[in-house]
């Protein structure tokens, strides 16, 4: 098991793509230099192009590895680029599998909200020259948690067998607020699992209400309706960080 | 009065380069587009290729600029690049010079020390693979607070009129530990002026103490033998902020 971390911001989202950088084929590349098999790296799930990572975390096997896992963290670090990184590694038992056995995962996305551009932060937050209604936001935000059908949050397009998750947790935290550079804000959430774009387009609605144009019982009128096309729209990938992924221990 | 910050990763330094993108000939891009008058950026010091800055400060001068002064900064950020940033401004009499008046400035240097190099702070430290020896390292910089000469930090082939600076802080800090990545230290260092490349040779002469390779009482023969050969090598830029550039009120 490996908890990889990256900045999303060169690379094409998690999953391989044809003629482009992805963080999972960067990963094989760096531990196809280690081992002679052939290696495929499964993720908890894909992370769009432009997304980051805490705490991504995926499973590779490498029967003819004999050192330890820390001495395998450290080579595959010293074949990475330097926005990709593994945080930790562990044994377990070979039929582990990060997507049938997650329990849950966190997200966070960064607002920036009025002043001037943060040079240093600008790739991880979406930067509104506005500030937003924080009160209203948490109204509408508080009308989510829970158990319900999320099929208005989901990218169009999408299909799963089931669009109900349970949202344990959605909360609007200010982390600084600085004269130069405005507030910063930051919406973690915490399911059982997530559907495409799903929190992208849970944030979209939430700077609507925030700006003020729409109540935020609207939210909840979305959430009903199971309709993606009344939801807002989807919040830009650079703002969203997967924090954590949990399995049974 | 401008106060700028700034990314320098992918710039060639402050100072205006033929052919290559600098911090100046950037800002001063920016000011063309808001004014008919060619507009020459004085800052307060050049950053060398690499170095950041959270709070560097500039003047130029905008004769025909009729609006106010925050919405100049407004005007001017909306034409930077997302890794520079306005993020002070404030008019001052026609004869303040940003290198005359200064009475001093702060500098930070940041290093990682051990553990996975940070996907979104290794643009911004310096990574040492191993940790140092912090204790050492205070008793090293505590010989070079105060007035001396400086000769032996400043890098060969450089000319100024006198090798003497105050340095009035120079301390180091533990910011964060972390598992995964090790502990972060900042070194902070307050002079009333620097020579060409002294934060990073008293970094890189520090670095050598902290690696146990020299004793502290060594940065004292640094110092006194005035020989930049003696000094340890100069620490990279990408871990240099210039933090504060302070004038009198």
């Amino acid at each position: 098991l490996l908890v990889v971390a990256y900045d999303g911001t060169n690379y094409a989202g998690w999953q391989i793509q044809v003629n482009q950088p992805t963080i999972q084929s960067t990963l094989e590349l760096a531990l196809s230099k280690l081992c002679p098999d052939p290696v495929t790296v499964i993720g908890s799930g894909r992370t769009d192009s432009g997304v980051h990572a805490i705490g991504q975390v995926a499973r590779c096997c490498l029967p003819s590895w004999r050192a330890s896992p820390e001495a395998l963290r450290a080579a595959i670090n010293s074949h990475l680029p330097r926005d990709i990184a593994i945080t930790g590694i562990r044994e377990v038992p070979e039929t582990f599998h990060p997507i049938r056995d997650c329990l849950g995962k966190r997200y966070r996305y960064q607002l920036q909200l009025g002043g001037a551009h943060d040079p240093f932060l600008y790739r991880y937050c979406w930067h509104l020259t506005q500030r937003l209604d924080l009160d209203s936001m948490r109204q509408g935000a508080a009308l989510l948690v829970g158990r319900h059908d999320f099929a208005g949050f989901q990218a169009t397009g999408s299909e799963r067998k089931t669009t109900v998750r349970d949202v344990r947790e959605l909360s609007i935290v200010v982390e600084r607020e600085s004269m130069a550079h405005g507030d910063f804000v930051a919406i973690e959430i915490e399911a059982n699992g997530f559907l495409y774009n799903m929190v992208r387009n849970i944030v979209g609605t939430l700077v609507e209400v925030g700006r003020r144009k729409q109540a935020p019982e609207w939210v909840q009128r979305v959430l009903v309706s199971k309709n993606r096309m009344l939801a807002g729209p989807t919040a830009p990938a650079h703002g969203l960080l997967l924090q954590r992924v949990d399995y049974p221990d």
